[in-house]
């Protein structure tokens, strides 16, 4: 590790390593214990995630934010009864707005562009909720129509992430990564 | 700033300090020194890239690095001849590995959940570059079909993003944000 960063300054060095240790340390958990998570942390979550990249900055991003046991209950149901979700204090949906994405590129805005801006700040939710010590998981597995008639979501508005936030109940388990001499290709992808 | 974290110790406060000051910093860069980026660094950069969340753990990414003068001119060229591509030392291509997304979820994982893990996973790659000091771009306005022409991509590998790293030659804009209380939703979307 040291090795890696030595061209860099010490404080240089010190950030790296912080953000690489919550790339690092975030895990998906999918049990939450009964302690709430402020409003404040939930906003700072959401500055965090409004921070991403965007095509164009067009930012096609809304966030629906859910404290009451009934709605989450009903997510819950909708999402294959991942109870997890249920149990956590807090549960953002992230949506995106195809429409502003359309609004400046078309198809490729609502098929790619407005999915990838979403993502980028979704990870960037999850690592700050890393480093502020709150556990989340990215639940994509959920029916979209089912989903949008629980939030009464408008046309054009498309559910793309349920994140549940709150305080580990359990040590999640260690995923292991592909290799990475298996994903790093040079110059071109294969022999030409 | 101070008051969003009391709740935290110290040390967790520094690193959600620091942690949230690369969310907060990055910007899109779009001239590079002539300095270069050592292989180490690149590699740092896919390590934490690979550390993205993905559906399934299917972890669907493949990176090409490219170095080469000709191939950069080339991928410039296919990207509406965005100058500054060609000027980066180091350019990576994130692909999206489209089987192995649908050997895990049909076409959901075609058509949302490889774009999302290629996408966590570029902005984990964007978060380390700053935190190193490195300056990246997220280029997604580009032929597809031309990348793939260029780079050799097989069939079921979709390239989804072009990432020119280097050193800034110029201070990057700040662009601004939608303000939180636009893009945050209480409960339920609009009014049920």
């Amino acid at each position: 590790m040291k090795q890696q960063f030595e061209s860099l300054n010490c404080d240089e060095r010190k950030k790296a390593l912080d953000v690489f240790e919550a790339i690092k340390n975030r895990r998906s958990v999918r049990a939450f214990t009964d302690e709430p998570v402020s409003d404040t942390k939930i906003r700072k979550l959401i500055d965090a995630a409004r921070r991403a990249p965007s095509a164009g900055n067009i930012q096609p991003w809304e966030f629906v934010i859910i404290r009451g046991q009934e709605v989450k209950r009903e997510l819950c149901k909708v999402a294959g009864n991942q109870n997890f979700i249920e149990e956590a204090p807090v549960v953002i949906v992230v949506c995106a707005n195809t429409l502003r994405s359309e609004h400046g590129y078309g198809s490729r805005g609502v098929t790619l562009y407005c999915l990838q801006d979403t993502a980028a700040a979704t990870q960037n939710m999850l690592l700050a909720a890393q480093a502020m010590g709150l556990a989340t998981c990215w639940v994509g597995a959920f029916s979209e129509e089912e989903v949008i008639k629980v939030l009464n979501i408008p046309k054009s508005i498309r559910p793309v992430a349920i994140i549940p936030v709150g305080h580990p109940a359990r040590k999640p388990k260690i995923r292991l990564r592909r290799p990475l001499n298996e994903i790093i290709h040079h110059e071109i992808f294969g022999r030409k």
